[in-house]
């Protein structure tokens, strides 16, 4: 009844696993990358997960190893394995979410709904691209982006000149006209069982995410089923264990097109920790342990999470939020608050739409810079 | 945004207390018994609570301390408040959850509704009160029972001789004819502000605390106005700091009598964790914090908490839980099952009482001994 899980990475995400695994009875280790991480009350080792032996050293004192992250190198993940590490999802799965590349082209390979896209190796070949695809298109990276970087929309080559390098092509994407984005965010055991959240809507400021409304209004039907039979698709055919989460673009002309994918739990999954019987973190648990999954039904007709970015450490704001908004469940990352950080989110519930989210935005607004 | 609380004691309630601290960004620390302790993952330091310099020691790394038991002796507590810790509930009040006859006196003092008793240094005076209240009477040692540790029924003194000393009397009871068990309990900030949940019932086995049901059903009017009166009453009155449980009867001539009271978290408030929008662990942290509370609303019709005796380590009676009830949350506290030992607990909510007492109770018998 006691079963250790170790995550790589001290980040939010890590932190986030620690309440479901306390009460689980679960036992959490945490490899943190530096003294006072977001899991600093998880972290039994602090060290470089890019350092086999310290990884290895960490694996060797829990059941299984999860992520916090998608950054630990497929070096390391492949001598886990054959040193007999449990890691989950496995170096396989997590490759399509390490590379971008990768990802559109096992993707399109399916079959699977994605926007027109191309490897590009010199501007040349990206301006051929951008030619054909209305003058504008999107640059990303195929590695190391996250909330917005390592994403340009260009309508020129020489915009992205300094990311081009001799060995590594880069990924572009139509730029595709949306009405709104959308996340599917299930979770996959081992041994094959799914269990989906219903679609959420997420709302992003400049490239990162800033709200999610759950369910995602106007979604039941066939956008609900499109969205499940999508994210489920890709959860068996790239062989995911744990979270994953699928973000999608509901396109001007009512199509569903995948945007990007995480192997982990996601900002997009945040609401469920006091929207959903299950939490992601709770599920994501069970999945890696391979254990049975709790229900993911909504406990509230809708649940809107608002991030808290940068904003003051004034403990009279945090006074302040509480007292205003006593029915909105705040949640703090433990970081040192800068200008434009993600330092928290705020989770608001009922029957009301607009009321859900005046509560939610009213709470995060507190910690506004 | 970051202060810290300080918990005397490593058991199940300080480790109730950390997921809730994690979530508000509170830095949270226990002084635990031993290593291993129900709340390891938030303990700083493993002393004895009895030796004044760990305490003190421990005190000076926080910004508050509260407590996981009511065992700190009042010379400790006292040394505290000279030393400029700020303890919460302070020694003033904790005297009276210490020394139940202490509570008495001042409950009958306040003209608040107790059960007939005595103070009772021999067994001739004992006896005097047995034959005056029909025969039979609840003997109880002053200090230091809990789960019907220090409880005896009696019809003659003699039954519990090996109690009486020199020194100190006992405290006796008429025996009580209730219709069945009820608890208030709530929160109070220093300032002054109070939270309370709903009144509960308490359904008692051998004198523990087997199943809560919240609300307590038939209670809303009188009942539920009259609970939480008498329990106002006595947070004011005693200054209490932090959560107040006070269990009482439900007498069969309809009257609420008080019974004992706790100056804690109490299980009969873990019902909280997942059926209010506030759990009694986080109203806790505010309250000695002095932050402005979170609402104390039922999220579900129907909450059931059951707790988890004993049982086995076997891991697959916890997939079997899983599987069989993926509704129901499993809390478990991180400590060795032995026969009758209270191990964790389940809770079910939903909107039909009887579905929701079978699925909590379906739960919780996959651990039975």
């Amino acid at each position: 009844m006691s079963p250790t899980v170790g995550v790589i990475g001290g980040g939010q995400l890590a932190r986030m696993m620690v309440p479901p695994a306390i009460e689980l009875g679960i036992d959490i280790r945490v490899l943190a990358e530096v003294d006072g991480a977001s899991a600093a009350i998880a972290a039994s080792v602090v060290g470089d997960y890019r350092d086999v032996k310290t990884v290895l050293a960490f694996a060797r004192t829990v059941d299984v190893i999860t992520f916090d992250h998608e950054h630990v190198p497929q070096s390391i993940l492949r001598c886990l394995v054959e040193e007999g590490v449990v890691v989950r999802p496995g170096p396989d799965a997590l490759h399509f979410a390490q590379d971008k590349l990768a990802m559109r082209a096992r993707l399109s390979e399916l079959g699977l709904p994605v926007p027109d896209w191309a490897a590009v190796a010199s501007i040349a070949e990206l301006d051929g691209f951008i030619a054909a695809h209305g003058g504008r298109a999107v640059v990303k990276t195929p590695r190391g982006g996250y909330d917005g970087k390592g994403v340009r929309v260009v309508s020129s080559g020489v915009e992205v000149a300094d990311w081009f390098d001799d060995d590594n092509p880069l990924l572009v994407e139509e730029l595709v006209s949306f009405r709104r984005e959308l996340s599917q965010v299930l979770a996959r055991r081992s041994s094959g069982e799914i269990a989906l959240w219903p679609v959420v809507e997420s709302i992003q400021r400049d490239g990162v995410c800033a709200e999610v409304i759950a369910p995602a209004p106007d979604s039941a039907g066939r956008l609900a089923d499109v969205a499940a039979e999508v994210a489920t698709s890709i959860a068996e055919n790239l062989g995911v264990t744990g979270v994953l989460a699928v973000e999608l673009f509901e396109t001007t002309d009512d199509r569903l097109l995948v945007n990007e994918l995480a192997m982990r739990p996601h900002n997009s999954g945040h609401w469920s920790i006091d929207g959903s019987t299950t939490s992601q973190f709770e599920q994501h648990l069970r999945a890696v342990l391979d254990l049975p999954f709790g229900a993911t039904g909504c406990r509230d007709r809708w649940s809107v999470m608002v991030n808290v970015f940068g904003g003051s450490a004034d403990p009279r704001r945090f006074a302040a939020a509480l007292a205003d908004q006593p029915e909105v469940k705040l949640h703090f990352y433990g970081k040192e608050p800068r200008p434009g950080r993600k330092v928290g989110h705020v989770t608001a519930g009922g029957h009301d739409l607009g009321d859900v989210m005046f509560r939610a935005r009213a709470a995060a607004a507190f910690f506004e810079d």
